[in-house]
């Protein structure tokens, strides 16, 4: 398009392409607000099923509202048995993000939304049924174990570790487990999100939206920095050996994953929660080395570069204390940020239209097509 | 984000979003050209393989390195047994498009690309790849047949021809596939190669990248204009009937799929090419009655509103003269496209920031968590 306007920042940066009525990030250069809601206000007086519902919903629920909803989402946790035998065929050493996108991908064959009516019932069924879906995947995988997915379990953050370790998870780790779900939940128009709204605007399907959300978040520049500090710290002997090998890889400039922010300035809202439910873990555990090294890692990189940790950095010991595998800790992500991803397809459907930008040209002038025998 | 720019129109339109050096759209009002190259010159010159040689690796090819290309995609056809056995759990009453994803998908896990080295070698794999996945879900669900995909098609129009149809297709048919494959293969970007280069920008894999690119094209408003064009010049007994129907169609305002183009502003030039096309198999079917009805809704609809036929509108007529079951027609959409898609990906990859826009918040004003006995 000749009079197309060019955009100053590459990546949209700073441009503004659409509206949300779901979150702010950054507004006051460390805040992060779900529907006005500080994310620390939630972290401390919510779970995370009253989240989901207050971002899917617009409204924290009462009593009565969020007992109606844990229950409906609890009748929700069957895997058909056609999307067990998908899972039952995909290799121990696939990408668990793979496995999360491919069984969301699988139950849209299923139990397709037939029109945005639905749109709801789609969002509570991914709710209940991701924590099991993954679990069922690797148990079968790595243990040769075909786990019962319809547990007691009360709540979400429950079955995740329920269906992962096969038994009902301490409170303390239950309450870690939404807190951090809580976290997770909602970013605005991070890269994954922005992918589930360009697909709801051609008003194609739930199931098309989540996946390719899923297939963004699994890109080692979105989702994936808690595995990446888990591989970090989990090489450090002690608080001393963290700071000898943080000075090392800084000297030598690689990259040190769970510092920073694109959007956050100053700090992210998120750490100083998941920092706390690390230490508890860590005390709780007795052998709190995790814990310390993390800490011994914030106060060099603050020291030495002026960054923050993230939320990422450590949600790393904590999902650690918890016993869950490292390679499982993006796919906890998608279990959460589904809230938001789905959230945000609803808006985008409310309010729509096709994301279709223009390019820029930089190739080659017109020419004409040469018989093949002449090239 | 407090400073970021506005932008004037919703949905990104007219507005830059990155570079590419693969097409431009409309840049004269109405022409299309690759790497280029106009369509129409590519169209009557070249067959598929040469245009995806084209999109992929920049130059179209001499003799030699066609043939090269075409017979590696050849010895890349064979559906590994696990994705047959997903397949074969996919009901006849899913969508095609979910079918495609799934099966996109899943190769995702088991053929995972695990660098960019991979690039070629996974895109040319799903070009191989994706004819005889759909259609051996397709015979599998609705006939019951396990279909062999290493057939001796000579190349990707034929084999998709032929693995749906379970004998070699004419050359006239072959003509026409590769002619629809090329008319297919790149538009800029569109709603479904922009999700792909938002996927790619996190550094995700090929296969998030379209696998999240088919969930946009199976939105009604950017995939499936062909298959609604069929359904509705199926409904025309003559083109008397066509006129009178649409006729009535204008008068109650209803929606017409096959005509006009968010870019183009005169005419779409694929269009030409598959007329000429549907002409041919109308001529040689013997029966020319739902090209006839094509041509008098081509001109009621310039008549009456000034709304010329895009690519999609003569596409229906000439896949339902090769027995295309309508459902398939954006499944054959997504085998061209992909050539597209991919080369956005290695595009986006090359020179690469995380695309992350801002959103204008337009949700409620901060407030506090009340306890929810207080609710």
């Amino acid at each position: 398009m000749a009079n197309a306007k060019e955009l100053s920042g590459a990546g949209l940066r700073g441009q503004i392409a659409g509206k949300t009525a779901l979150s702010t990030v950054g507004k006051t250069g460390s805040g992060l607000t779900y529907r006005g809601y500080d994310v620390k206000d939630l972290a401390a007086h919510c779970e995370f099923e009253e989240v989901a519902h207050l971002i899917l919903k617009g409204e924290l629920p009462n009593q009565a509202e969020l007992a109606a909803y844990k229950q409906r989402l609890k009748a929700m946790r069957n895997l058909p048995q056609a999307l067990k035998e998908v899972l039952e065929r995909i290799p121990a050493s696939a990408h668990p993000m793979d496995v999360m996108r491919t069984g969301c991908s699988m139950l849209g064959n299923i139990e397709t939304e037939q029109s945005f009516a639905q749109q709801h019932d789609a969002t509570d069924r991914l709710l209940a049924i991701f924590p099991g879906l993954i679990n069922y995947w690797y148990n079968f995988s790595h243990n040769g174990k075909r786990i019962e997915v319809e547990t007691a379990a009360d709540s979400i953050a429950e079955q995740f570790l329920w269906t992962l370790h096969g038994e009902k998870p301490t409170q303390l780790h239950t309450d870690v487990m939404n807190a951090s779900l809580i976290l997770y939940a909602e970013h605005e128009f991070n890269a994954s999100t922005f992918t589930a709204r360009v697909c709801a605007s051609t008003l194609s399907d739930m199931h098309s939206c989540i996946t390719g959300a899923i297939g963004s978040l699994r890109g080692p520049l979105h989702g994936g920095a808690n595995e990446a500090a888990m591989e970090l710290i989990e090489k450090m002997d002690n608080p001393d050996d963290a700071e000898a090998k943080l000075l090392g890889m800084l000297e030598r400039k690689e990259k040190i994953m769970g510092f920073g922010h694109a959007i956050y300035a100053e700090s992210d809202p998120r750490n100083a929660v998941i920092k706390e439910w690390s230490e508890k873990l860590a005390k709780a555990n007795g052998d709190t080395s995790l814990y310390d090294i993390s800490v011994r890692c914030e106060s060099v990189m603050w020291r030495e570069k002026k960054l923050f940790c993230n939320a990422d950095f450590f949600h790393a010991s904590a999902y650690n204390y918890m016993g869950i595998p490292t390679k499982l800790f993006t796919p906890i992500f998608v279990c959460s940020r589904l809230t938001g991803w789905a959230a945000h397809v609803m808006e985008q459907r409310a309010d729509n239209r096709i994301i279709r930008p223009s390019a820029e040209y930089t190739g080659v002038e017109p020419r004409s097509v040469k018989p093949i025998a002449q090239r």
